[in-house]
């Protein structure tokens, strides 16, 4: 059987987004975890490797101990991929070293602190050969590769309007404890909070399912709560490279909301409408048509949305196996590339270096913009 | 019985609104229609006034007509209100000459061509006593109401954040024609076009449910397909006059969409939400609570609620009801203040010309900050 | 203009069903309402009538006094339909003066006491050649009506299943007060509590969309509520004339539900799904093919619904709606038969005597069924 | 770490509910697969086995080579836990071979082909003081959990009323293949279709929920597709032990329904409703109270909601979540009885030999039901 061996840096002890990479990793067989510096505190990372059935001998210190001695076991022991989820600020330089020293990376979003590095990043993955996956969770979403394949086949005409939001509830109290310690600490997060937590998410969703690219923008960013250091509100005017507009809300001061990302956008005939909190329904809505209700499993769907699925309509697929997705093509693209056989398109459909970069280039602009009394700030890369 | 008695300028033949304006009138049996001058043709008017049972000699040529010659009749048989459904363009005229000739006066929105003509209207109303309605339906809704009152009682604390957003579909191609023909001519719509006609809908009601003032906005304001003098779309930053920020989105080019109106606001509390697809519910949203769904007919409602409702819970009201209490309420407050009686507060809710006159402001400002290079661009009346 | 003249009986103060049918008579404007019994209080029906603006010498004592009065009053004077909202116990014998005197009748469901009642009515109604509206509300529904053609259209193949479901919880405790009290009542409300209030219009739904008619049945018929007289909840296994099954379920005591009227139907391609809480919305679901969402105004609606629907798609219509549609349909079709002009099939669609009798047969059925050891009852007129 | 060893019965290539059942076992990482007996044909099962990365020599030809060899492995290598997920009439053997030879059993439901067989495993499991999990999937869901617990607690007060449904469409033509082949082949499925595939899960929804015992019933079944052997089709009157009344439907020929289950339950002071369409929510609904939407992750529910939950609120958690529930909670319950430590309520809330017996009984009795004239038959165990 075909497996890639992971090793993950960060997810130590409380870590959410570090247990979902690992439920995403275990879901379908295709990843063991093997190696891990699961935490800055070398007796923490331990706990979580005995916690994991990882051998003590690979539970390493630091992430520059793990890639410079994994690097020299043998090639059918060392691990093939580097998983990365620790605050941002410590997303480029152990990517950097693991793209430099040939492995795979998989990195939570933001890819980086700043566009530049993120750039760095592209450059280093050329010449390395090796894959990266950027986990923005939402186009891991059945329905949500079903949304961007009916755009891309014309079924809604040209594309003239994009709403996507991203609606949270939990930073309406000065509550910078637990998960949201680092996300409101610009040293940590960057420049930006909520635009670069949730509004990235919702950029990277405009984009992959309207197939359009942002190329200016008009933004209202807001810091809600008293004594917050960065953004925990925002809105967004869009303007897309076909002369689309749109609309991106995204904050996490709306309280009673829970995680509602959502996403719409309207063509000459027609409009879709899709949400997580109903994740496996697809709604097409047409001019002078009844709307339709494509779902997760439906026999009618693209061939992207029902690799996507492992369970048949009606057995609802949620935010674990969306995840999964992603790490499920990332191991089929770079197990069959490695065996020098053609990747299906369908498996290549991951986010990974250019998404990290326009989701860059989105915080500074958006950012930039939040501070501007000028309309329109141009993104550019 | 008290009833007043209602004369009609507009609401000829094939005329949408005018047959809306009567079943309301009609629904709570307080109003008599029985004069009206439905056409600019007199035979057209003849016409309608004889499928309506309107004496023949009350179907006028002309507003003029109708205004100058019910003056001269008795006290019991003029009518008591004029109500004015003609497009935008003819809304000044007719109400300004009823009510310098005493006669209350129902108008459709917007309340005028322009804002310096609705600060006239108010001193035209303020001086004549008289009162005046207009028909900004979505604060009729019984769960609309609540969700005023549900604000106003601070069960949601401070107010931050208030999207609103107003969706319609059917000016996606360039059908300027029948219901579309005059909207989208500036000669009769004014200087816009969708802002005009829904964006003032949606502006109003985000400010009648926040109990706010919008005091600046950023607007992008886009005319979609080719060739149409008025705008067709549009999104619109706001910020209020307690520091809470807002967007406002209202589109006649969502391929799809029917009608479908919607309001979200936040505060520190909580939130809550109010669409009119599902026009009997309102979500009312808690920060560590389950969400609450209050119904129309509910025994725990307000008293706003409850009096603008005529079944059980259960047995939805819809798009007329809401329309139909605008009727009532104004109705029961000219027949009350006739009687020199106290009007209860249920019964003065309903939109007049300080509406007007924002939704107004609101028209002018954002058309011209969706032509300005500046960000921000005050709202001042 | 073309209007029916109508007297009511019953429907005094405080009475639900009284008010909801005035509504129904004034929306469409073909109906003047000029005459009226409104109670059995001679003092308060002159109350009533003075709140309606009825002339006091047209304000009578009883139906019997107001049949023989209204009889010799001129042709262009006197009553066209007399309009029964009394308890069931006195709907019969208002009915059959009604008819003979040769009224017009407008009667609230169950049509009578007892199914030999209904029978002796339809018999009288052919003799007179009188039309005779039973408000089975719910068939007045836009899609009620479009479920209903979609079934007869063959578009769902032949039908195999029914699921029909009345819930409402008003009467989960001991409230035999007010809108209770006849209804609890075997002296005023025969021998069926819940089964003629709700469990009738349920039968009627089923049948009237499916089109098909039960032939036996088996029911579970229960008194929830300690020393109530009459029963409060069941649920009825039922087998159509096609050889199809079915399920009706019709509650009182499912506390915290409104009134949550909804059907299902599933043929052989597909299925469809219809509920109240959503009226303006038909769902229908294919074998192999995304369910579609059909639509009140929609453009692709039958003949039928459109008919009934007074607004553009997105304006939401509701109960008051489709009870107003019965009376319109009503009031056409007296009116062009009077005219002798042929009558279109989508004015004549309105339920009348026969789905009378085949209510009363339900009724009794059931409540038999309730009481029988055997397994399936027959449903015979 | 502590980990259970797992082999599979069953699950060869092309099964549903093998590939399920592994998704579940790997999910939270209690367990390992290391042998099975994957299919009938040998070949098949190796190919399996090598495609999960199971060392040959441990893919057996039989169920009873796998449990033979096994047994004879040293502690620490053998597995722990046998998993049956073969067709109905592959349980009772291979369940009864591992009970008899210590090993703990997961069997996919029915749990056997008759009730005395079932009754024979509750006899062997006590023996062998050996764990045994029936997947009734479920009751895995956080939602469903919470509203046993509402229950439970006597919030509703005491119930009166469930309403169990269960209907799904695939088996609307006679597809009588893959998935459908042996679930409409008596001598594999036993003496139910439809009733013991889904109307099992739906009786135990019901019992487990309501925490009540159905006492009789009286059912309705059919085979509507013309030419299958066993029923795709019931309808069921229910009678539990407190004197709730209730109603099951069950069918597979509801076409276009996919897997919607859904269950309600009402008490003297309010109901809930829950449904697999949209999981991550339970409805309360109130005498004289909004309802409230409980969620999965929010911080107000019960200690058996949030035991079962991965993910902060609002990130959907879905069918295999349910499932893979299940298994942890086995795991866990063996792991610390084991360890003779005491087992958390919560970590025992699994179904089991009880909940096996009870579904064997329900399908005797419905069938049998099914077949008679008589209305009510009692279930007894």
């Amino acid at each position: 059987m075909r497996k890639l061996k992971l090793a993950m840096i960060g997810g130590g002890p409380g870590a959410f987004i570090g247990a979902v990479h690992r439920i995403a990793a275990r879901m379908d067989n295709l990843y063991d975890i093997v190696a891990g510096s699961f935490s800055s505190s070398a007796e923490k990372s331990k706990i979580t490797a005995k916690e994991l059935g990882i051998s003590p001998d690979r539970a390493y210190a630091t992430y520059q101990d793990l890639i410079n001695k994994e690097k020299q076991l043998p090639e059918d022991v060392r691990v093939d991929v580097v998983c990365i989820v620790t605050p941002n600020h410590l997303h480029f330089e152990p990517a950097k070293l693991a793209l430099e020293n040939g492995f795979h990376v998989i990195l939570d979003k933001p890819i980086t602190l700043a566009l530049s590095e993120a750039k760095e990043l592209k450059k280093l993955q050329k010449e390395s050969g090796k894959e990266l996956l950027l986990t923005h969770t939402y186009t891991g979403y059945p329905m949500v590769k079903e949304a961007k394949q009916q755009i891309a086949s014309g079924a809604l005409g040209k594309i003239r309007k994009v709403y996507v939001e991203y609606p949270q509830g939990w930073l309406s109290n000065a509550v910078e404890s637990k998960q949201a310690d680092w996300r409101t600490d610009p040293s940590k997060s960057g420049i930006a909070g909520a635009m670069g937590d949730i509004g990235t998410h919702a950029f990277n969703l405009a984009e992959y399912v309207s197939g359009l690219e942002v190329n200016k923008l008009c933004a209202d960013i807001n810091t809600v709560v008293p004594n917050r250091r960065l953004d925990d509100d925002g809105a967004v005017l869009l303007r897309f490279n076909n002369g689309a507009s749109g609309v991106l809300m995204a904050t996490q001061i709306a309280a009673g909301e829970e995680n509602k990302v959502k996403i719409r956008a309207y063509g000459e005939k027609g409009g879709l409408e899709w949400h997580q909190e109903d994740a496996n329904s697809l709604m097409m809505k047409w001019l002078d048509a009844p709307a339709q209700i494509f779902r997760t499993g439906g026999s009618y769907v693209s061939s992207f949305a029902s690799h996507n699925t492992r369970t048949p309509a009606g057995h609802p697929e949620g935010y674990l196996e969306a995840f999964a997705n992603l790490y499920r093509n990332f191991a089929l693209t770079v197990l069959l590339k490695k065996e020098g056989k053609e990747v299906p398109k369908e498996y290549l459909d991951f986010p990974g270096v250019e998404e990290g970069i326009r989701g860059m280039a989105f915080i500074e602009t958006v950012i930039a913009s939040g501070k501007s009394d000028e309309k329109w700030v141009e993104l550019t890369i």
